[in-house]
């Protein structure tokens, strides 16, 4: 049985990320294409890291270890539009040895809710086989 | 309360799409990054339309509607990697006047499953506005 | 004859704009992938606009005209890597009633130089006909 | 110097690939966006290894060599639209043991020129420095 360590409701960090969505990431609906919003939440888990003390770059590194992507979902509320600044708050909701799931919400700089979402994640090692993130990691990304 | 028109049971139609995973597509793990599996599941769409014998982008013209994306999900199995071909095999799951869910398998052509996924579309009017799709194509997304 | 009303010499504005290399932009080599230093130009684009006191989407909306490419470049020196930050330095090189070209470069933030490039730009009106930028914005283009 | 083995007027074969654009590849002018070309270069690019025998990926796995870009350019002539089916035409301008240089042409279905273009491409090994691409691969480069 996956033991969780650590649950939404014990979770007190939130990271803030701001993106400028880029005319690249708009399509011809003139909002921003639905894949980016995934990206965004990319940056919103590099800050989450930073935030803890780490970046995911040097973590990689060091580790050997990947975040795979085992399963993402988001819900769309107001669409982004070119050059919207948005704040990304990213949280942990579940987090054990193996896996991370991370909770977003993007927002408008006006405050406009824009979307939400969370993406799972499984620590493989370079041949692709789940792992174990060493402890370090997992008292860093608890944010204490 | 909402209608619904069509149910998964009632599907008959599965649409075959194919693509081939782009070096654009991959990242430094050296797999197909997350996002792009919703551009594939937008491929997908693409050709589920052309089976009902019309272009999405010939149904934005007439109409002057969109299919804005409300909710999407993936679940990720298998990663896929550079020059993997990969089949998308597109049904709708839920179709009302106002609203389509599609269902999406991804496997390889070795047949290989390598995600599945769902995306909820809302038919927006150029003023953003929900609106009713004309019955033909209502008639002709039921793959009758 | 095109009327060159501005050449590089005489430009005095250079415009810097900030971004950290996203996971979504790298590729199986480990670096980025080339196409995105395009997108990286845009960005800088979009803050050469801000710094002449305009924003592109407010004149794309207040002028209905576009800034269409006719023809872009990138030389590639250092391979920009996952989370590396990176500054893109942007300017005028050339500017006439109907076009503008953009030369910019792109260097990491300890001062290793990543790329060089240009674009050449039409203004096109919704009809996609070529159309002179109207003199406010020729103004506020020349920095001044 | 660099000995030029192959040069632009003895080239005999030109590969075709074909790609429909994709939504995710518009953006909000109603028309692809400009870095996108880029990435069909490289569709092209993988079509002519394939048309030569063997598959990039194989290559990159049994020589360890990639084949960096040091130039990109493209020039645009006709907007590509959503849906478009496009056909990339590629061929090799000049091939040395150190480089290669290819050279598209990008042909809407019904026989519009969208775009040309050409990239550089420096073969270097993983620890990043240039490399002579072995004998049995320039070979098939050739096409011959």
């Amino acid at each position: 049985m996956k033991k969780i360590l650590h649950q939404a409701a014990a979770v007190a960090l939130i990271s803030e990320a701001y993106v400028r969505v880029r005319y690249a990431e708009t399509d011809q609906m003139g909002i921003a294409y639905y894949a980016n919003y995934l990206v965004w939440f990319e940056v919103g888990r590099n800050q989450y890291c930073r935030d803890c003390g780490f970046s995911y770059r040097d973590m990689e590194r060091d580790t050997g270890l990947f975040f795979i992507v085992a399963d993402a979902s988001c819900r769309y509320k107001t669409p982004a539009k070119y050059e919207d600044e948005l704040i990304i708050r990213t949280g942990i909701r579940e987090l054990s040895r193996r896996t991370v799931r991370f909770g977003y919400e993007i927002e408008r700089s006006d405050g406009e809710k824009i979307a939400t979402g969370e993406t799972l994640h499984v620590f493989i090692n370079q041949q692709g086989r789940p792992s174990s993130l060493p402890e370090p990691y997992l008292t860093r990304l608890r944010g204490k």
